[in-house]
């Protein structure tokens, strides 16, 4: 060791991402770096395959990570399923569907928007309108679960809808996947990308990203040329798939050992077990709030159990809070973003950090720290 | 543990990147998972920067790595840089100048090519005439050391005559840094990019970048929006410099870590150490394989010392000396990509990786290997 290494703080990560991430996914994420081109990678890379689909709920063969994080895999996603001149319908209800609005922009796409208020799911009525209005539009975009407010869309109905219209989705699930379910097949999803950090109880860095058969035909069959050489598709799948693999970029070799070490839980613990568990601690977590009466942004109906988004109440201040719980619990949770900076706090309780005795200490501290105000 | 858990092999990586990481590297990406806003992880940011400024020779204020692996540096290098219908000397003498100029085409960028033969030095009188003959180009791209065959081209030469046409350069220093000086600033470099898994015996995943004003300016200056959000340098500035953090995209918490860790590993031993032992290793290492009668690619004054190309002698099953190597003594050597697929191995002396032992040792392994043929 040098005097000069960095030794992180031993936080608890109750913000919106990264969640804490398992000992044994840190622990793998130390072993011994090999190549990407190794036997020994390879199937590895088999096997985070065929992980990722069994969380997918999917039988998508294009499923793997990407070499970026979660806004790297969003890229990836409408990079490759926006051609220049088309119009997509992109459902904006926060940050992050305004973010894939703007990504569509850059990538020569029109964004036509469903929009609905932050703090609210997408009504797929008014996705139906708007596809009833505009039959030329062939590509629907929707976030699963906002980070940046807490609300979750109904994306099983919005890819009906979709469909009905013969479009196909691209769906945002960064803070859903492992959290609650995501059902890619069943609901007939058609590119569904995700990231690491949040229920999976991994570090940042990675996106799964899953693509059915009709996606991988449009790419196959598009105009142009997509814009990015290394988010393009079609070149990754003979890396990460086909018998022969063609080296296109050097994986991060170690940052795979801890997304499969993360997988490997998930399937050890359960899906089911893991929504579950989100679902009740969410529900204690919810009424521990209501008692100290602080209200929440989300309705029940909409809420996200990973991710409880809190109403700041007057004449509190919102950083001075935060600050207080970070120095003196250790506890990192999130401020607003864009137009509900200051306004709310964003709770994390995904993956590794749900668990009773963070959310009894969270309580607490955020008691003990506005008390101060 | 799980019956399941991968347990990468300990293998001697001596092909073309990446390199063996070192051990301290390795446990600092063990360190528990921080937020990306953390006050912690904003000072180890700063650090970060102030390192790879030292390595990069500059006093550019943007200097940081990129959260992807080398090409999403390059891709980020030439997004940010090229403007679409922008004409674009690209230098080609190998597979990584041939990505740059596919970059370039997806960008909407005209590549010009200055070509040279895969082996050999790019020649500054060749892209002299280029400049002179096409008087609307403006930007640059040449590989320092490139990767595919070995040959080191002189980049303050190039950057001299780039200037000289009143040009902005581009330089690819993924396999040099580290290895062979990289003096940003004396050499009047615009945007220089790299990667971790070489010469800085850190895992693959990061790519540190270093633009100076003129460059900025540039990007600044633009007429059209860079193609790649993620990739675009003038919302990354906010995140990584600036006096408040503004939030871009969650960065790779842990991989940072081990760039921290492998970057004062690098200045403990001191940079001109690394090159002289680089230089050395490398001499033995080719002493040992004229004795075995094995002959180079590239000619002594152009060779890398972190990256030697052998060509495989005829008769010689390339395949399956590389084979033998991985299986018998855990040593991975590289093929050779592109044209010179079957025709060349590509031996790496990077970082960790160049030392007595593993020279001696891969020099026996080779011997052995090809006595069996």
């Amino acid at each position: 060791m040098n005097p000069d290494s960095f030794r992180p703080p031993n936080r608890i990560l109750m913000g919106p991402g990264p969640s804490n991430v398992h000992p044994r996914v840190l622990q793998a994420m130390a072993g011994p770096t090999i190549g990407h081109l190794d036997p020994a990678f390879i199937g590895l890379m088999d096997e985070i395959k065929s992980l990722l689909r069994q969380i997918f709920f999917t039988k998508n063969e294009v499923t793997f990570p990407v070499s970026g994080p979660g806004s790297a895999g969003m890229e990836m996603a409408v990079a490759n399923m926006v051609e220049p001149g088309m119009k997509v319908a992109v459902c904006v209800n926060g940050a992050f569907g305004g973010r894939i609005r703007e990504m569509v922009e850059r990538h020569g796409g029109t964004p036509i928007v469903v929009e609905a208020q932050w703090g609210k799911p997408i009504d797929p009525d008014a996705l139906d309108r708007t596809l009833s209005a505009n039959r030329d539009i062939k590509l629907v975009a929707f976030v699963h679960a906002e980070t940046s407010t807490g609300a979750r869309s109904d994306i099983e109905q919005l890819s009906g809808v979709a469909h009905k219209y013969d479009c196909l989705t691209i769906a945002d699930t960064v803070t859903s996947l492992g959290g609650i379910p995501v059902k890619v097949d069943d609901w007939n999803m058609d590119v569904v990308y995700s990231g690491t950090q949040k229920c999976l109880s991994c570090p940042p860095g990675l996106s799964p990203i899953t693509l059915n058969e009709r996606a991988v035909d449009f790419i196959k069959g598009r105009r142009t040329k997509v814009q990015s050489w290394f988010l393009d598709i079609g070149l990754l799948v003979s890396y990460w798939g086909g018998a022969k693999r063609t080296y296109h970029h050097t994986a991060p070799i170690n940052a795979l050992y801890g997304l499969h070490e993360a997988l490997l839980l998930v399937q050890e613990g359960g899906l089911e077990n893991a929504w579950a568990r989100h679902k009740k601690n969410a529900e204690t977590f919810r009424a521990g709030l209501a008692k100290l009466g602080l209200k929440t942004l989300v309705s029940e109906d909409a809420s996200l159990p990973e991710l409880v988004t809190v109403v700041v109440p007057d004449g509190v201040d919102e950083a001075a809070v935060r600050n207080r719980l970070l120095e003196k619990y250790n506890i990192e949770i999130g401020a607003g973003l864009g137009q509900l900076a200051g306004k709310i706090w964003r709770i994390g309780l995904m993956g590794y950090t749900s668990n009773e005795k963070n959310i009894k200490l969270c309580l607490t501290a955020l008691e003990e720290s506005m008390r101060k105000d």
